[in-house]
C-alpha cells in the first residue's frame, strides 16, 4: 500500500461522496457477481437468459452456498474501487470460503479467471462453462480452494481468516489484507484468539490486516452468537481486542445506490485511518500500538435472494444458507422464482451480443497485478526466493567415536538457524507456542527478537515490534500464521512439542490438501514446505506425566501421500542438521521432523550422517555403525522424476548434503 | 447454590469487612497451602523442617510449576471461607492445571487426599509422603489429573477450562463452578471462544460458571497477552464477552493481611451478584441474558517466591514459571534460599508436633460434600444414574428383503433420541456445532429446543434459554462441555461431520488418557461414555468437495488402547439403533459411531441387527446376507471379565439388544 497523504477533514469529506458513475459502476459490479454465482448454482444452460427458463437449463443436483454471498461480492467490488483510487496492493481473504460461487464471480469479472482457465472466456460459451464446471462432476468444488485465482485460504474447515491474513501480511508492509470473517467461523476457537494477531504486528516492516466481520446473522439452522449480542456490547469485544471498529448495517429494503454510497464513505475513512496509522509508524511518531480500524458488515443472509420461498421468509433467513430455491428444477413454482431472480440482476445490461461483459461491469477492476486475483503475494511461489543458507556442515559436531560424545541436537541446530535469520532478515520466520527456548533454539535471539507490539516491561526477555520468532500460545494460530507466510512466497519452521502438534491435527490435514490439489494446478508455483521441527518428543518427558505423551502425530502425518508428506526421525546433531538443512530447501511438503532437545549421544560424523540422510532409513549395531542402509518399503513414493517433472529441482550447492533425489526417495529417516 | 436473600446495602457492606480471625485463617491456609507446594517440588526428606535444610533433604531432579500455584492456593481458600457462610455447593477447575502441587495441597488441608489415599495422612510421615510422590517415581503427575480429588479438569493441554466448567454447569442449578483460567491458557483459541458459553447457559435450570482470570502475567518465557494490553482494553473485552468484570490487583509488597481483606471483599460482592442473579432467575424477574460477573485476579507471577535468585529478579517473573531454585541441591546459597523460602510460611505455627495441621489452617475448610475435592459432582460416576432408554426396537425399520427398502438411519435414530430426551429431561444433551438438523436427527426438536440465551427473533427455530440441544459453531466448545458434562454425572452425544472431527483430536486423545488413567482408581466410578455419532460420513459428500473429506479421525481413535475406545460402523438403521443403545448404556469409553444420513438401503431386520451387532465385524454376500460373523483381529481386547470385574456391567433389560458380552468382544463393526 502506498500511504495516502493525511486527508485534510475538507479533501476527506469531499472524496466521501463518490459520484453517480462510481455508483452504477458498484452496483454494475456487484449485480454481475450476483448473477453468475447464482448462475453457477443453478444453471447449465441458458447461461445469459436469452430464452425463458425452463427445467432442462436447471442442474439435477444443486449445491452451493448462496447466503454468504452477496456480502462477499458486494466487499469485493467495494474493495475494488479503493484499490483503484489508491494504487493498493491488496488481497482478498474469504473467510466464509463456503461463498465459493462469490470469489470465482468476481476474478471472472477481474479478467484473471480467464486468463488462467483459457476455456472459461468472455464469451456466451465461456460464461455457460463457469456456470456448469461448478460443484458439478470434472469441475470445481463449491468452496474458495486452490483453483480459485487470488486464495491462499481453503474454504472447507473454518476459522483461520485471520491468521492466514496476518501470515500474508507479515513482512509486507506495503500490503493490505482485506479478510473477511463470517460470523459462523467466528465463533471457532482459532478465530476467536486470531484477532489478538495485531499485538505481533509492526505497523512499520509488516503489511496491514482488514478485518471485515460479516454479520450476515445465519449459520445452517442456527442464529450466530455476535449477531445476536447487543451492538454496545460488539462493540465492546472488538474494542477489547484492540480494534476501532466501524460499524456498518444494510437491510434489505435499502435503496443499492444509497447502500453502495454509504459503505463507500466507510471504507474511504477506513483506509484513510490505514493510511494516517501507516504513515506515522514510517514517520516514527506512532505511540505504542495503534487501533486498527476493523469492519462490522452487517447484511441480510442471502442478501438479494427470493425473499420468500413456500411461503416461508427466505431472504435474510437461515433458508437463504445453502440453496434457497430447492426444487428449481421440478416446481414449475421454483423455476419461474429463479427466473425472476436472476432476471432482477438485469443480465441484459451486463453483457453484450456476445456475452462479453459491457465496460460498466469491469469499469472498477484494477489493473494487472492490483486485482487481488492476479497479486502474486497471493500464489507466494511467484514470488519465493531461495534462503541464502549457511553451510550446515560448519556447525557440525566433532564426532571421534560413535557415541563416546553427547550432544543437544535442537541447541546445535539453534545456532545454525540464528544464521539463516541474519543473512534471510525479510523471508524467514520461527513460530512456536512460547517454546524456543525450552526447545533450546534460544540462540536465535542473539540475531531477532519475540515479535510483540503490545505493552513491554523491563525484565523483558528479547521483545521487539519486529522480531522474526513468532510466539503465542496457541497452535492453531502459529500454523495459521506459518501458512499464511509460506502461501504468500516465504519461508518457516514450527517448533512445538510433539505431544501437542495433535491440537492442529485439522488444519495440517486442510495444508496437506491444499498442496495436493495445487500441484496439479500449473499456475501455482510452489511454495516453500511446512516443516514441523518437533522437540520435546513424547519419549523423553522428564517432568510432564501421560498428560504430556502422545506420538500419534506421526500416524495421522504418513496417512497423506508420499507427495506431500515426509517424516524423518533424526537421532542426533549431526542428522539433525542435514535434514534441517533438506526441509528448508524443499517446496511442496510438509516435513516433520522429531527430534529429542536433550543431551544424547552423538553417532554420526557429518558425512556419515549427510550418508545416511541421502539413502533414508538405516539399522545400526549397538557400538552406533551403521550396518544397513534404506529398507525399501511399500509405501515408497512416486518416482523422483515424476515429481521433478513439475517441479524446479530443490536447489543445489556445494553446502548442501541433500541430494534431490532424497526428497523423493526416503520417507522415513531413523 | 443456595441463593441468600437480598442484601440490604448496609448488610453487604458490614459483611464485606471480614474479621480479625478470618484473616488470621484465610492467611494460615494460605502459607500451609503454599508450604506444601514447595515441599512437593523440592523435599524428599525434612518435610516439617524440624532440623536444618540439607542437601540430602532435597530431590535430585526438580520438577514442577510454582509459578500460578500460590495464586490457586490464594483462591481456594477464599472460596472456601463463602462456601462456607453460604453453604455453597461448589467445584473448583484449576486451568492452569500445571498447579498441580497446590490443587494436592489444598484437597490435603481439605482432608478428602488423605481419606482417598490413606497412607498419605496427616501426620509428619504422612506430610513427607505428599511430599515425596510429587513428580516422582511411581508417585503423582505434576499437573492436576484424574488422581486428583475434585477434579475434572487434566492439566495437561490447555485451554478447556471454562468449557468444562459450563458442561458441569448444565442442569446443576444449585451448583458454582469457580473456573481459573490462565493467562497463558486465555490465548488457547478455545479457551478464548469459550467465553460465549454464557450465551448457553439458563440461569434457571442451570448453574453458574464464575470465572477469574489469573493474570500473573507470563508463560514459559514470554509475557501473556492480556496482561499487556490496557486494563480499559481488557474490561472492554470482558464486557463484550458478556461478563461484568471486576478487577482485584495485587503486588508482591502490599502485606498479606490487606490483601486477603480486599480480595474477600471482592469476593462477596461477586456472590452478592451471583446470589441476585439467581434470586431473580427464580422469580422470573430477571429481563434477559444476566452479564455474570467475572474476576480479573492480577498478582505477581510466583508470589510469594524468591525476590531474587543469582542476581535476578525471580518473583513476578517468568523465571518463576517452572522451579525458581533450581540449584537446590547443588549450592549451598541456593539451600539455603530454599529455607529461608519455606520458613518464610512459618511451618512451625502450620503443624503440630506429630505433623498434624493446627485447627487454624483447617478453619475454613467446608464439611464433608461442601469440601469442593470432595463434592460428588467431581466425581460424577457417583451422581450417575442410568438413563430411562425407551426401547430401540420399537423404532426398527420393516426389512422384508435385504436391501429392497431404503432409509435414512440417523433420521430415525433421532426419533428414538427425541424419546430419551422426553425420559430424561435433566441427565442428557445432544452437542453438536450446528449439524443436528443437517445431520437429519432434527426429530429431537419435537420434544427440546436449542438453548440459547442470546437475543432472539421472529422466525428463529427451536430457540430456548433451557433446550437440551446445544449448537456452537465450535467443536471444541461442543466437546468441551461434553466432557464437563459427562465427567459430573450425565450421559450426551455428539454429533458432527466426520471430516471436521480432527479438530478435536487431541481433545480426544485428553479424555481418553483421563478414562484409562480413572480406571486405575477405584474411588472413581465410571462416567458415562463419551459418543460420537459421525454422520455426513466423507465418502458419501455430495455438495463438499476435497476440503470435506478426511476419514483419518478413526486411525487416531484406533490408536488407543481397546479398553477405553470402541468404533463402530453400522450400515442401516437397524444396526445403527442397536449400535446407539448399546453405547448410551455403556461406561468409560469413548464410542465413535459412523453413520450415513442420506437414503440408503436397509440390510438386516431388527433381530438380525442385534444379533450381528453382538458378534461385531462381519461379511455380508452380495444379496446382503451375513455369510460370516466376527472375524477374530489381533488387536483383540482384554477379555471381558477384566473389565467387567472393576465396573458395574451395563445394564441390562429385555429392550436391549445389546448383551454386556459385546462391550468388550467387538472393537469393529462394519
Amino acid at each position: 500500500m502506498t500511504p495516502a497523504p493525511p486527508p485534510s477533514a475538507a479533501a476527506t469529506a469531499e472524496r466521501r461522496e463518490v459520484d453517480e458513475q462510481t455508483v452504477a459502476a458498484l452496483d454494475a459490479w456487484w449485480r454481475a457477481a450476483n448473477y453468475l454465482s447464482v448462475g453457477q448454482i443453478y444453471l447449465l444452460g441458458n447461461a445469459l437468459l436469452r430464452e425463458p427458463l425452463r427445467a432442462e437449463h436447471i442442474k439435477p443436483r444443486l449445491l452451493g452456498h448462496w447466503g454468504t454471498t452477496p456480502g462477499l461480492n458486494f466487499l469485493y467490488g467495494h474493495l475494488n474501487r479503493v484499490i483503484g483510487e489508491r494504487d493498493t496492493s491488496a488481497i482478498f481473504i474469504a473467510g466464509p470460503g463456503h461463498g465459493g460461487p462469490g470469489v470465482v464471480a468476481c476474478t471472472y469479472l477481474e479478467g484473471t479467471y480467464s486468463e488462467i482457465y483459457g476455456d472459461i472466456d468472455r464469451t456466451a460459451a465461456g460464461v455457460q462453462r463457469l456456470m456448469r464446471q461448478f460443484s458439478f462432476p470434472g469441475g470445481i468444488p463449491s468452496h474458495a480452494a486452490p483453483q480459485t485465482p487470488g486464495s491462499i485460504h481453503e474454504g472447507g474447515e473454518l476459522g483461520y481468516a485471520l491468521s492466514h491474513a496476518y501470515g500474508a501480511a507479515f513482512d509486507n508492509p506495503d500490503l493490505v489484507v482485506a479478510a473477511v470473517v463470517g460470523d459462523g467461523e467466528a465463533e471457532t476457537g482459532p478465530l476467536a484468539t486470531s484477532w489478538h494477531s495485531n499485538k505481533f504486528l509492526d505497523p512499520v516492516t509488516d503489511g496491514v490486516v482488514l478485518p471485515i466481520l460479516h454479520l450476515n446473522g445465519w449459520k445452517i439452522a442456527n442464529p450466530t452468537v455476535l449477531a445476536r449480542i447487543p451492538e454496545e456490547e460488539l462493540l465492546s469485544l472488538m474494542r477489547g481486542y484492540g480494534h476501532t471498529p466501524h460499524l456498518f448495517s444494510a437491510d434489505a429494503d435499502e435503496p443499492h445506490d444509497s447502500v453502495h454510497r454509504r459503505f463507500a464513505g466507510v471504507l474511504d475513512a477506513v483506509f484513510d485511518e490505514i493510511a494516517d496509522i501507516k504513515r506515522r509508524a514510517a514517520e516514527g511518531s506512532l505511540e505504542g500500538r495503534p487501533a486498527w480500524p476493523m469492519i462490522v458488515f452487517r447484511t441480510p443472509k442471502g442478501w438479494t435472494g427470493p425473499k420468500e420461498v413456500d411461503g416461508q421468509p427466505t431472504e435474510g433467513t437461515w433458508r437463504s444458507h445453502q440453496v434457497p430455491l430447492v426444487n428449481a428444477r421440478d416446481t414449475e413454482e421454483h423455476t419461474r422464482l429463479l427466473e425472476e431472480w436472476l432476471r432482477s440482476y438485469r443480465p441484459e445490461e451486463l453483457f453484450d451480443d456476445d456475452g462479453a461483459l459491457v465496460p460498466l461491469v469491469t469499469a472498477l477492476a484494477p489493473k494487472r497485478e492490483r486485482r487481488m486475483s492476479s497479486n502474486p503475494v497471493a500464489n507466494g511461489g511467484l514470488v519465493r526466493r531461495d534462503l541464502r543458507m549457511p553451510d550446515f556442515r560448519d556447525y557440525a559436531v566433532d564426532v571421534p567415536e560413535p557415541g563416546q560424545t553427547t550432544g543437544e541436537a535442537t541447541r546445535r541446530t539453534g545456532e545454525w538457524m540464528a544464521e539463516i535469520m541474519r543473512r534471510n532478515p525479510e523471508t524467514f520466520r520461527l513460530f512456536g507456542p512460547d517454546e524456543v527456548n525450552s526447545n533450546r533454539l534460544g540462540a536465535v535471539f542473539e540475531v531477532t527478537d519475540r515479535q510483540w507490539n503490545a505493552v513491554t516491561q523491563e525484565g523483558d526477555d528479547h521483545l521487539a515490534p519486529n522480531g522474526r520468532v513468532m510466539e503465542m500460545l496457541s497452535e492453531h494460530q502459529c500454523q495459521g500464521w506459518l501458512e499464511g507466510y509460506l502461501l504468500s512466497g516465504r519461508h518457516g519452521v514450527f517448533t512445538s512439542y510433539e505431544a501437542f502438534i495433535h491440537i492442529v491435527d485439522s488444519m495440517f490435514n486442510q495444508h496437506a490438501k491444499w498442496l495436493e490439489e495445487s500441484q496439479h494446478l500449473s499456475w501455482r508455483a510452489p511454495v516453500a514446505s511446512l516443516n514441523y521441527l518437533l522437540s520435546s518428543h513424547v519419549w523423553r518427558q522428564d517432568h510432564n506425566g501421560f498428560s504430556h505423551q502422545d506420538p500419534g502425530f506421526i500416524d495421522l502425518v504418513v496417512n497423506k501421500k508420499a507427495n506431500v508428506v515426509r517424516v524423518y526421525l533424526p537421532f542426533d546433531t549431526n542428522t539433525l542438521l542435514s535434514t534441517m538443512d533438506h526441509c528448508l530447501r524443499s517446496t511442496d511438503y510438509v516435513n516433520v521432523v522429531v527430534a529429542g532437545k536433550q543431551p544424547t549421544a552423538n553417532w554420526l560424523t557429518m558425512d556419515e550422517a549427510v550418508a545416511h540422510c541421502t539413502r533414508g532409513i538405516g539399522i545400526f549395531d549397538w557400538a552406533g555403525t551403521e550396518v544397513e542402509g534404506r529398507i525399501p518399503t511399500s509405501s515408497s513414493p512416486a518416482p523422483a522424476t515424476s515429481r521433478r517433472s513439475r517441479r524446479s529441482p530443490p536447489p543445489r550447492s556445494s553446502a548442501s548434503g541433500c541430494p534431490s533425489s532424497r526428497s523423493a526417495s526416503s520417507t522415513w529417516s531413523i
